[in-house]
């Protein structure tokens, strides 16, 4: 059984990634979290990309660890934000955190931004580190709009105000499994499967 | 004397640009504002760049008054922002003309933004209008990098935070005629000066 480190303290993206490799028979692989790392230092996601932000994380848990280990960066990119607010989404606002904030300020800023120009979508990027140094890094997207107010109570950050491309629900008003399954984590973790299972 | 006028209820606007004229001894050529124009119709900028609503207000400006029209916008592109706020810079953290919030936002946003990626530039675009309905834009930009708190009390908008390149002080602490002479405004409006003069 191969040990490789999800660098997340984050339980609910801990228990996504085991569902996947099990739901994928991805076998020989056994997923641990940062809350076996008590020592673990978290760096400050200062990088342009999320890319830069995901490595970053990464490389720091493998050096820690000396396991092979995984991080992600994800966020929102909106087209008449020019692709912001991207690696800022968690601190859009100016605080860490404040999704209702954050969320609200992406409605006010595109207030008088046209139904044709409202496009955007989430963006995952995933890191995987190598203890011999080797890395491999993969993006996935996940298109849609900006609606014009918060719909949905599930999810988190900006899911209740982004409606996915061929859905009329916001991605807060899917279910669990439904995002899963076509989400930006989601696929971006479907692209990482092969790269984990070669680990085994 | 050919009329021209200017598409703004900016007292501050109109007195720089006749200074300007006056400077460059463009001669024959009286500037009127929109306060000579009672019934102008305001439309909102929902331009995706500046270029379209410097247009947008000048095409208004012509259709109401027959007269040779001039309009500008303005606003701060920053680097890390990937060119936000730009044409949203009036109303980045929400609301119109509340250039304090709007500041602070953008120093908030740019916390953990390192000293190398601070860049970012003022840009004015400016659209001529001629009744015949030829257009001409143009658009200017003045580059510096984004402090971490504000200073200086001139200008309005964004100046306490830009301090521009070759510079030690932020644009809110320049005098006017300093800033008049190297700002984005007062290059774009020298790069009109010929298109101007024309008309004469």
């Amino acid at each position: 059984m191969t040990r490789v480190l999800l660098a997340s303290r984050n339980a609910k993206k801990l228990a996504e990634l085991r569902r996947i490799l099990a739901a994928e028979r991805v076998e020989g692989i056994e997923i641990v979290g940062l809350d076996d790392v008590p020592e673990f230092p978290e760096a400050p996601e200062t990088g342009a990309t999320f890319e830069e932000n995901a490595l970053a994380k990464a490389r720091d848990a493998v050096a820690a660890t000396g396991l092979p280990a995984i991080a992600d960066d994800s966020g929102i990119a909106i087209d008449a934000l020019n692709g912001m607010p991207g690696v800022l989404s968690a601190r859009w606002s100016g605080g860490h955190g404040a999704d209702e904030a954050n969320l609200h300020l992406v409605l006010a800023q595109l207030g008088d931004v046209p139904d044709d120009r409202r496009g955007g979508g989430f963006v995952c990027a995933i890191a995987l580190v190598r203890p011999d140094g080797t890395e491999t890094t993969l993006r996935a997207d996940w298109r849609g709009v900006i609606t014009r107010e918060p719909s949905g109570t599930n999810g988190f950050g900006y899911d209740p105000i982004f409606r996915p491309d061929g859905h009329d629900r916001t991605s807060a008003e899917l279910s669990p499994a439904e995002k899963d399954a076509i989400s930006h984590r989601g696929q971006a973790l479907r692209l990482l499967l092969p790269h984990l299972a070669a680990l085994a």
